[in-house]
């Protein structure tokens, strides 16, 4: 088994004075985190690797938790809950969708237990929506939302499959996935795109190139227009040799400024929009937010956000008394 | 070398009775066509193979085209007038783009004798545009256009790569290309997307799909929603089991219907509307410009086309006198 495995643990005082009360781990796709936390939700230890879906159904979902908590000692004692693809169909476990509209601090209530471990494991259930936008659905997002503890908003949470996200009186009352960062892949990595050859050598988008931020503009005023425009970043290169961190920016732009329009044609702009992520690619919708008009602009980190709703799913399956969040 | 071939000698007895007066090629990224023709435009012989231009630049594009004529006996005397990507960048030779607008009757003046070759050979241009709209580029379609004849009036010419092209008083006014086969291809075929099993088992877009109908309207009202409806073909497929066939129409009519979004956000939408293709695509644009509201249609072949439009340069370079269209 090849991976990558980082492990950290940070408060190592305070782990000999607080006895471990639950284990968060996000199970992605791609990725597998891991946070051994205390009652008063304190990380004692962390845990990352690449050991996401694909592998895990090879190697097996129990094996990798297993060796990840032999690793830090952790007694059976102490019970799990986890969020994300780990509970999609081909995951560890089915864990049921719970239809939108639904009170976030109720999703505890709904995680599905997995049977025959040595210790309590729960997965905790995605989030689907019927509504007149049509089907969607989410795994992991749900969890960052709880732990966000946001009463009303609009959020958003930048990925390879973008979620919006509106929050009303503690309930997550709609949400809309734009697969943009998907687009994204397929146009500048995927093997038959026409584009490879004018993003070559580019790096990162550079945060506020003012290719991005122009793509971003025309993007927002004429989205239908976009894989018109896609092309043109392929004619830029040949005909007048754009450089390739330009082109890099404007497929960024034109792609992400749509999904804006897109996402402003269903929700109404909010006068705060609480954004969570972090790394370049939050920072490229934060630039566009910007450009787009966006002026308050609250930003929380995801990791902290996901693991702050594990604690209180765990907390509420687990009820201790007396604890703090 | 691997390449599939087929030969064609329509009119054996024309052919001895008419000495054939020049050969036809158009020459692509995937494919290789030619036809060897009379004075009068008869088709005397047609060969067809799918040495596009990445094996053509490993075999050699000299030794390629000389195995066509010698299967059929061609003199020496006999010339070659060519069009598609063998004149890009990367091709045999380039062929400088000639900017837009132009007259199309004048792109033979323009064509790029190939030097060095027992026969006479040239390469006719690929049309470029630098106006408000952005870049675009063209190769072979400016060749279509010229054979089709048209004097006035909006042409679209589907493709992995689709052109829309704006003819004035036999100029080509301007023109855009729109990637939105490209786009299919990625969220249908590439490895990386989360659509595929959506789609898997399904066979091509069947004509008159209420499902494909639905999904170009969506797109016509709401364009900026694109990348957020084509998540939803994957939750409709995991929430409510919608057949393979319903994806792929959806998949197809969201992009589609974007792309007529956008041509009409440029371009008047005309009287009579000529579209230059054949087969399944230009079936799904048939429909879709149906559901658009486009009334009157007129249906081109693309080879016809550009068997023509190469046929008129032909007599344009080497100039027979007294010879018919």
């Amino acid at each position: 088994m090849v991976c990558r495995v980082t492990t950290t643990d940070k408060n190592h005082s305070a782990a000999k004075a607080d006895a471990p009360f639950c284990v968060a781990v996000d199970w992605g796709t791609s990725s597998f985190r891991l946070w051994l936390l205390a009652t008063d939700g304190t990380v004692l230890a962390e845990r990352r690797s690449d050991e996401g879906l694909i592998l895990a159904a090879r190697e097996g979902f129990a094996n990798i938790l297993d060796q990840h908590l032999a690793r830090l000692q952790v007694p059976d004692t102490v019970p799990v809950v986890m969020c994300g693809m780990v509970g999609a169909r081909g995951g560890w476990l089915e864990a049921a969708y719970l239809p939108a509209p639904l009170v976030l601090e109720d999703l505890a209530l709904h995680a599905s237990p997995v049977a025959g471990q040595k210790r309590r494991i729960h997965i905790l259930p995605g989030v689907c929506q019927h509504g007149e936008q049509g089907f969607d659905v989410m795994r992991g997002e749900e969890t960052k939302l709880l732990g966000a503890g946001l009463r009303d908003g609009l959020v958003l949470m930048p990925g390879t499959h973008t979620k919006w996200a509106q929050v009303a009186n503690g309930s997550l009352s709609g949400f809309s996935t734009f697969m943009t960062g998907e687009l994204f892949a397929h146009l500048s990595h995927g093997a038959a795109s026409v584009l490879r050859p004018a993003l070559e050598g580019a790096g990162a988008v550079a945060p506020h190139s003012e290719a991005f931020a122009q793509a971003v503009v025309e993007s927002l005023n004429a989205p239908e227009q976009l894989s018109n425009k896609l092309f043109g970043v392929r004619a830029g290169w040949l005909l007048e040799q754009r450089p390739a961190e330009d082109n890099m920016a404007r497929l960024s732009g034109l792609l992400i400024g749509m999904e804006i329009a897109g996402a402003l044609s269903i929700y109404q702009r909010p006068g705060t929009l609480c954004l969570i992520g972090a790394g370049p690619g939050a920072a490229a919708y934060r630039q566009a937010l910007d450009v787009a008009g966006f002026k308050h602009i609250t930003v929380l980190d995801a990791d902290d956000c996901v693991q702050r709703g594990l604690m209180r799913a765990a907390l509420r399956i687990h009820g201790v008394e007396g604890v703090g969040k």
